[in-house]
């Protein structure tokens, strides 16, 4: 491995992200996937982040988690346990997962999981619209619906799930570029083309037919429903991809709430960060950029795996949300091509004559053209359990990628494959 | 009414075509629907058809529609009924209704319903992929399928849609075309989402899991479920466009096997017709024109109601299944622009900056052009119960747009609106 080449190394990671398998295999609790969650012991969105420094959602969904754990009676009682030190927090990156915004992830919280290529990665489902859990909510409806889902969503479906015929990820998210979403801020189709492989087996499998409308019902009701599946592939194939010495590809973009932080597949568990963009989002009604928390969360891996803003020109509807124009999305999308080491050969963009979308973010590339990659962004309110205030596109400052791409130049920089 | 000029009658078409609303009222046995069925006597697609001229796959519908019925045991006596001529039939136009491809409608048949602005529509479920009656199969299988359809999908359907939201048809179509449908030859993301919207009423109102679980699977498994629902919709609308006196805009467009006729608002009850044309489609692998039975059934309304090929930019997905390119797309698009009284309000396609699709066909601009409307075709095997064997854009035929365009420029076609 030592003998390749920068631009061979850029090409092996290529291969990893486009070409592994990546199948869906369930739904199970955090601690049943890896065990770097335990009692007090909990994943979080981003890269590492003090306890002294977490944003408000991240404070706000920590405390939550330890209610939910058991680990404290209310949330004064959990937030004494933080106040304390007595939790310990890692990036879900570095477990084989992702979290969407706050991401926390406790023993118990039900995770989708995925494989492929000997690997697993895994994301906790999403809680649906309104209140929670990953934008700070800690209440009590934000808590009876985490054990809702832990106690009959996540069983059920994961018994739909084995039950069904095999869901191969990948073939999802291409379908879903021609549905309209590209599968980071718009996920509306495949969220409902996922209910639709899965129904059958949730009405055959419930224990009852309450149990069985209620998660339908929730499947139906949450247009992200689809984003915890194509985030854990994304992490999958982003996995594959690293750990190739001398590669310049980027196989993590996250923030926490703080800092905003990159992984690149030659560059070993370095995060490479600076200051979390709040970008020029779109700001729902009643909000502005005062309230919101800059770039949090893991679900960057979309872009990272070549689909979110990477795939925008296949979400034409999406504008309307993140503000915009067809002609704009060209311009990006067009943009990313120069910065990546190649075109996905299963990610094909229809209205772009079924071109690929541009894969592989290429630290040397973005060094040397200073172009940073953009991102579909949802932004949080900085205070706990408030929800979404804003979405939109956000340029990535180019500091980390410069920094990075010097990284992988030097020898030293480079590990032996294990 | 006398009063109005022809654009203005164009305008009062185009109205009603793009504001009347059209709500989803459940799926019933077609004899509670119209009273133009019942003991042999049927309806069919497309312009009025003598027995003595059915297409193979209406002949093969139609022989299985009388067994379905119990009015022959078998298809040998069923075509004998046939022969004798002891079975009438008329266009499901003339019942407020329309059927895809072969489009027999018994009494026993489910379809869906839908209403507005004082009106109703129907049109008999879909049956899915495989054998089936629309493209003339009559064997134990497709039997035993309709039977199904009309004592399990059916009633189960109805109550549904009875115990769940109200679905607003054309938000679904609008929805449709920022999911890349163009809700005639692809309906995929549609069918998922309305599976989505009925799932859990469909859970909690099946008789049993078993019930549920067949339903829902008949549902994810059929791409075009969810044309039955949108030609109902353009049904709706076309006939409240229609009747207008002096009115140039076509309110139908179907065929039989042998013709292809048009109706137009000023021109009451009239078809006006030419050959069915067979287009240049794209065949499925093994099949060729020559086993092709030229344009059949009512979907066309899908291009009179203003999507379909009418919507082909909203799809560019379709063009892996129908042929063609973005770019050819786009110019079919505008040229449907300037033959039609203008654009919806309502259907908006993202990729042209959210344009409403060309609206209305003009057979007075069609004459005045010579540019003939297109459409969305899908192709039967000439011989009955084959099946599908091509699909691709059909230019139509111009005499009948300029033979309607004479009619109506004439006082004695206006006819007093009722």
């Amino acid at each position: 491995m030592y003998d390749m080449s920068p631009s061979q190394a850029a090409e092996s990671s290529l291969r990893a992200l486009d070409r592994t398998p990546v199948v869906l295999v369930g739904v199970r609790p955090a601690a049943e996937v890896t065990d770097r969650v335990g009692p007090r012991r909990f994943l979080h969105g981003g890269p590492p982040v003090e306890l002294a420094e977490l944003p408000g959602p991240m404070r706000g969904a920590l405390a939550g988690a330890l209610v939910f754990e058991g680990d404290a009676r209310d949330v004064e009682e959990a937030a004494a346990i933080v106040e304390r030190g007595e939790v310990e927090l890692a990036p879900a990156h570095h477990a084989g997962g992702v979290g969407a915004m706050a991401g926390i992830v406790t023993p118990r919280m039900p995770v989708v999981v995925v494989s492929g290529g000997g690997r697993t990665a895994f994301s906790p489902l999403n809680e649906g619209l309104g209140r929670a859990l990953r934008f700070g909510s800690n209440d009590a409806e934000t808590l009876a619906r985490l054990r809702w889902l832990a106690e009959v969503a996540g069983p059920l479906l994961d018994e739909a799930i084995a039950a069904s015929e095999e869901v191969q990820m990948m073939e999802m998210i291409a379908e879903g570029l021609r549905r309209g979403d590209e599968c980071h801020n718009r996920n509306v189709a495949s969220s409902a083309a996922l209910l639709a492989r899965l129904a059958a087996a949730v009405a055959r499998r419930a224990r009852g037919p309450q149990d069985a409308a209620d998660v339908l019902a929730y499947m139906a009701g949450n247009r992200h429903f689809f984003l915890a599946f194509s985030i854990s592939a994304a992490k999958l194939v982003c996995d594959a991809a690293h750990g190739i010495p001398g590669s310049p590809v980027v196989t993590a973009i996250a923030g926490n709430g703080r800092r905003l932080g990159i992984r690149v597949s030659g560059a070993g568990e370095r995060w490479f960060t600076a200051p979390a963009p709040l970008g020029e989002p779109r700001f729902f009604e009643g909000y502005d950029a005062s309230q919101a928390t800059p770039t949090m969360g893991d679900s960057f891996i979309t872009e990272t795996a070549g689909f979110g803003a990477f795939a925008l020109t296949a979400a034409p509807a999406i504008t309307s949300f993140i503000g915009g124009s067809v002609q704009r999305s060209r311009k990006l999308v067009a943009e990313m091509r120069s910065i990546c080491a190649g075109t996905s050969e299963r990610l094909l963009v229809p209205s772009e004559g079924f071109a690929g979308t541009p894969l592989g973010i290429d630290v040397r590339r973005v060094a040397e053209l200073g172009v940073a990659p953009v991102v579909n962004n949802g932004l949080a309110h900085r205070d706990a359990g408030v929800g979404q205030v804003g979405a939109g596109i956000t340029r990535l400052p180019l500091e980390p990628f410069a920094e990075a791409a010097a990284a992988v130049s030097t020898e030293d920089s480079r590990v032996p494959a294990s």
